[in-house]
């Protein structure tokens, strides 16, 4: 459960990365709602999505279908799991079709509840064709305690009034439309499906605490003036279990702008009734007194609304009153439009 | 790195439990700067600590002689590596000491760099002799997510300007002076030093950042609706690099109290040049305001000021200081007085 100090203080931390194109494996698993991970990366990493590969009763996200050998053959370097499953296990009749990827020069990309390196047929192909088992929920060796120490190049962070309403979409659509206004910036990912999207990241969840604002670090390292690290948020600083993952990400990112991101149909934390959700105001007030201790110059551009549960009348309304409440842009980042452009201007002003 | 997720869903969660009586092991170092768990153990946990056994070139801490096995015959229960070493290695002439130890019945305890559980010899005998090999700056098993529910009981969280300033010793005096007017109370234990002294907590800088709050949680369970959790604090929440721990752990600890602890002498963040201090004010400001959000009744009962490196005029004008910045009552722990029994008022009012 703790890190190994021995690699921590003699090896050079990175970040995870994965090879790609990717070939999307989505076993026998025909429910859409498992299927999110597969249809997040066919959306946002198109051009990592090689192909996809379904058992009998699987169902696919509309790529090519290919099996192991023949995505390998055609350039696929990682078989993706992209798909969940109940309980989160890797089923035993998937393992053919594992160890074939990993006899045809694959490596394995897994963010499940259960290891691939708990498998240990696996371990054993893999060491024997010299391919990798990479668990995206597993953190790298070698990372560092932070150091405080400012970074070239600019930052922003979304942060959120809670946990699983947009914060990853939020820094995709970002920076995807900085990009083509002809910005530099890159997506960073900090959780399993952005890192399967980036082919980068750290998954701040699971590093040792106190590592986390040193792994914040390492995700966003020195860059040129003009670029652009746009990262993914993870938690809330009001969650009563997780504000602590969200601090350290806060202090090591030392974001130059922070984007709130709500769902205005939520009143209450995920799974922690009692607890209200802060007020966007206040909320954006505690993300910048915190941020300043490592970027004094940090500021709030505006608040990205998930509005997917509401029309596109109340939508609108929504947008319009969570403006007018923080006395800066809003948009839903997916919805896009005039609003979202009046929030892009807002991060590069 | 990461937690076993199978483990922490399926497993009750569990504080470290050490055995004890102790018989303290100091090797062969002489230099009393390293030293400072063993005086720590004779100080504040002397009911726990039986003996003292030194190698050839050691130096003792004033407690009785015993070998392991005469320690044992005398009612001993675990061998604690009670010195730091340069490195944190467990020198390979401790070894037979070690076995002997284990033969003799006792757990081994450490909190070096080095694991007892990565010595192959130990664990071994350990296994052969049903022994445990503990090392506390390994969490337990069955970590929960936080809940954020409101627990029975009293508790009170030391937090501070910075590390390494006196958040164990000020708890620890907090709970001893409670103890003294008849209040029921016990010091709860977040680092390597305090838990050898209180025999049992939990070593929050080592947990999976998710898991923080929880992990704080687990340490100071329901209890009866007048008795006194005095936890230890960790880290700071203006530290750059370890704040993110201290969030978890006031979220989780939901204090009713806080008490600031803060070294007049010190104007940066040790470690971290260029980030001055926060002031006392400021300080005890964040954290009721980010304590309020899991226990909205906290309040800072003071200031407690190590003044170590102060004269007696010197200390006395610094803790008047303290208490006119903050209206509320400072004084030096170790050096106890009025302050100090003001402070207790405060605590208890």
């Amino acid at each position: 459960m703790v890190a190994d100090m021995s690699q921590v203080e003699t090896q050079h931390g990175r970040t995870l990365e994965l090879a790609h194109p990717y070939l999307l494996f989505l076993g026998d698993i025909a429910e859409p709602g498992y299927a999110k991970t597969a249809m997040g990366l066919r959306d946002w990493a198109g051009e990592r999505c090689l192909a996809e590969y379904t058992l009998d009763g699987g169902r696919g996200v509309g790529l090519p279908r290919m099996a192991p050998a023949a995505a390998s053959a055609a350039g696929a370097r990682s078989l993706v799991i992209a798909v969940a499953t109940p309980g989160g296990a890797i089923p035993a009749a998937w393992l053919p079709t594992l160890l074939e990827a990993i006899e045809a020069g694959l490596d394995l990309v897994a963010g499940m509840h259960a290891k691939l390196s708990d498998m240990p047929e696996l371990v054993a192909a893999a060491a024997r064709h010299g391919r990798r088992l990479v668990d995206v929920r597993t953190p790298p060796p070698g990372i560092p305690v932070a150091s405080g120490r400012k970074r070239s190049g600019r930052r922003l962070l979304t942060v959120g009034t809670d946990c699983a309403l947009g914060k990853k979409y939020t820094a995709l659509a970002i920076a995807r439309g900085l990009v083509a206004r002809g910005v530099k910036a890159d997506f960073r990912a900090t959780g399993q499906t952005g890192i399967m999207i980036a082919g980068a990241g750290m998954p701040m969840d699971a590093v040792v605490a106190d590592f986390a604002a040193g792994a914040a670090e390492l995700l966003s390292p020195d860059n040129a003036p003009d670029h652009w690290d746009v990262i993914e948020g993870q938690g809330s600083l009001s969650h009563p279990a997780f504000a602590g993952v969200s601090l350290g990400l806060l202090h090591g990112s030392q974001p130059d702008v922070i984007v709130l991101c709500h769902d205005p149909t939520r009143a209450e934390v995920l799974g922690h009734p009692g607890y209200a959700l802060p007020r966007l105001d206040e909320a954006i007030d505690l993300a910048v007194r915190l941020g300043a201790r490592t970027n004094p110059a940090i500021r709030c551009a505006g608040v990205a609304l998930n509005t997917s549960g509401l029309s596109e009348a109340e939508a609108r309304k929504a947008i319009a009153e969570a403006s007018a409440m923080v006395g800066a842009p809003a948009a839903d980042p997916i919805r896009g439009g005039a609003e979202f452009e009046a929030l892009l201007d807002a991060v590069l002003a």
